[in-house]
């Protein structure tokens, strides 16, 4: 059973999984591409008896579960980080905090296409994939046991996919990650001194001021953070305050989806493809966080060499300001 | 110049320090072995010219500065996160907070034999390569620009390292990177609490519980942390209650020497000489940090794949518990 830990030092809550070392390939030191064909990928049409049975599924012309078809298909992980049996029980060891490791971890396959990426689905069907994690969250609100949802994109495998074949992931959890939770308190500090969202005051500055500004549309705009981790690091706001991803209207993740094509057809062509993570933030299930929270998603592609005291430091060296990103991607 | 920013979110500084793109293999989205040799290695003997001046260096035999005949060497990184010369100065543009990147990066090569690692150096270089570590900090605390000095190893392509021959690498700076400062607070809060060191608690516990604890010896004891976010994560702390690795006598880094050879020769041993990232987590230079502050290395070996979205989340998955990486290593 996957235990959840909390660090007594920093207050980290860390998944401790050894489901996960049976995950092909998990102990690999270095790179190594997928090079699976359609015959062998696991996330393929015909291939849907490689993966545990499915949660949700498009298939525009009919056809029973678990068979092709399908233009999306969403699954539980094989390999999860979580189990979703069972009651949320705390416990002590000591004066350490554990929890039982109860959660979903679920996979979404976003085209049937082995060689298809996300930058080049068609408008309609991103937007479809964006419905899909809207619906995923609010199916997942409705269990009291969790008080978040993370949905993430590891692309390629110096980000961490083990499959190439175009897939999102999905963890819902019963704790607030690390980062969101600084995110959290960062803007309610904020809102405190000033009583508006720090959010959308960024997203004004950075509207007037035209520094780190990329692409906008009616409801969305894309800039590079102030303090970027990583070079060509980005973030994606909805213009209008908006706490909440399931929120959104299905205009909106039309708008989204055309504004993040256009962004990830920009980072393919001006950086050869590299291998990215796409992350969600979004507000938790409960708390007060939505006077003051704005969802956005966190983009940064894997360019640079991976200098480990980062982690350890969390202080990171940024060879490229985001003023020269937003330069080169504008070229 | 390079230039600190502070994220406005979390807090987080980054340095934006565009010096560094010209660091040969920068650019690399995958990890490439360095196979140089001694011949054309900047950091063996007869190539100092290749490297900025040495600020010192031990040559038992005596000889002049940046010729060979050395033990140890410090010079700075010849692409340096920040600079050294300059007032600091701190601006603002719009609500965002930054200062000009003053700073020093130092390399220290640990060995003048290209093929030889931290591990198999006699415990007596090792111990030197400490005292180094010690009179680096105990110089740069005079420089009242910085608060903080960041010592770290990278070993091996995957853990971040351009350079095979053996080193470590300084940094000083202005501000205290994030996670120590997350420590620290977590520390304080105990103290304020209980009126005792948190760390010493831990070490006292894992003590007597006997079921993380790796190896010790009279000054210092290795342990597996109770939330690890990497398999085979270690901690290294000094068992005696010290908040600053400078304040180390001679004795106790010989110590300190003989039981991290002990571990690192395990941990290759078992973990077939991996990669790794070795850093010092050391008291802040002002603050009275010094009551609730407990000097330590963390220990970490890149065995897994990175998964990306750990980075942006804060949210590890750990397939190792760290009572089965102490079983490892004790078998």
């Amino acid at each position: 059973m996957p235990e959840l830990r909390k660090d007594p030092i920093t207050g980290t809550w860390v998944i401790i999984s050894s489901e996960r070392k049976q995950r092909p390939k998990y102990y690999l030191s270095a790179f190594e591409q997928d090079l699976s064909t359609p015959a062998t990928c696991p996330f393929c049409p015909g291939n849907e008896a490689m993966t545990p049975r499915e949660i949700a599924a498009h298939r525009p012309g009919g056809g029973p579960a678990d068979g092709p078809g399908w233009e999306w298909r969403v699954f539980p992980n094989k390999y999860p980080a979580l189990r979703v049996e069972g009651e949320l029980s705390e416990s002590a060891e000591g004066f350490f905090n554990r929890m039982n490791g109860i959660g979903t971890h679920e996979v979404i396959v976003e085209t049937p296409d082995h060689g298809k990426s996300l930058a080049a689905l068609e408008p309609g069907k991103l937007q479809a994939v964006f419905s899909v994690f809207r619906e995923r969250i609010i199916d997942l609100q409705r269990d009291s046991r969790f008080r978040y949802v993370m949905i993430f994109k590891n692309k390629g495998a110096a980000a961490g996919a083990t499959i190439a074949h175009s897939h999102s992931q999905l963890v819902a959890l019963p704790v607030i990650p690390i980062r969101v939770q600084e995110e959290l308190l960062g803007a309610e500090n904020y809102f405190r001194l000033k009583e508006r969202c720090l959010f959308c005051d960024i997203i004004n500055y950075e509207g007037e001021a035209n520094r780190r500004l990329l692409c906008e549309n009616d409801c969305f705009t894309i800039m590079a953070p102030y303090a970027p981790r990583f070079p060509f690091e980005f973030v994606l706001y909805p213009k209008k305050h908006t706490p909440a991803f399931e929120s959104s209207s299905d205009h909106e993740l039309a708008a989204l989806a055309e504004l993040l094509k256009i962004f990830l057809e920009r980072i393919d062509k001006t950086l050869n493809n590299p291998d990215y993570n796409l992350i969600l933030h979004n507000s938790p299930f409960t708390g007060n966080s939505r006077e003051y929270y704005h969802w956005h998603f966190e983009f940064a592609p894997i360019l640079t060499r991976v200098a480990g005291f980062e982690w350890g430091s969390g202080f990171y060296i940024n060879p490229v300001s985001p003023e020269e990103s937003v330069r080169a991607l504008k070229k």
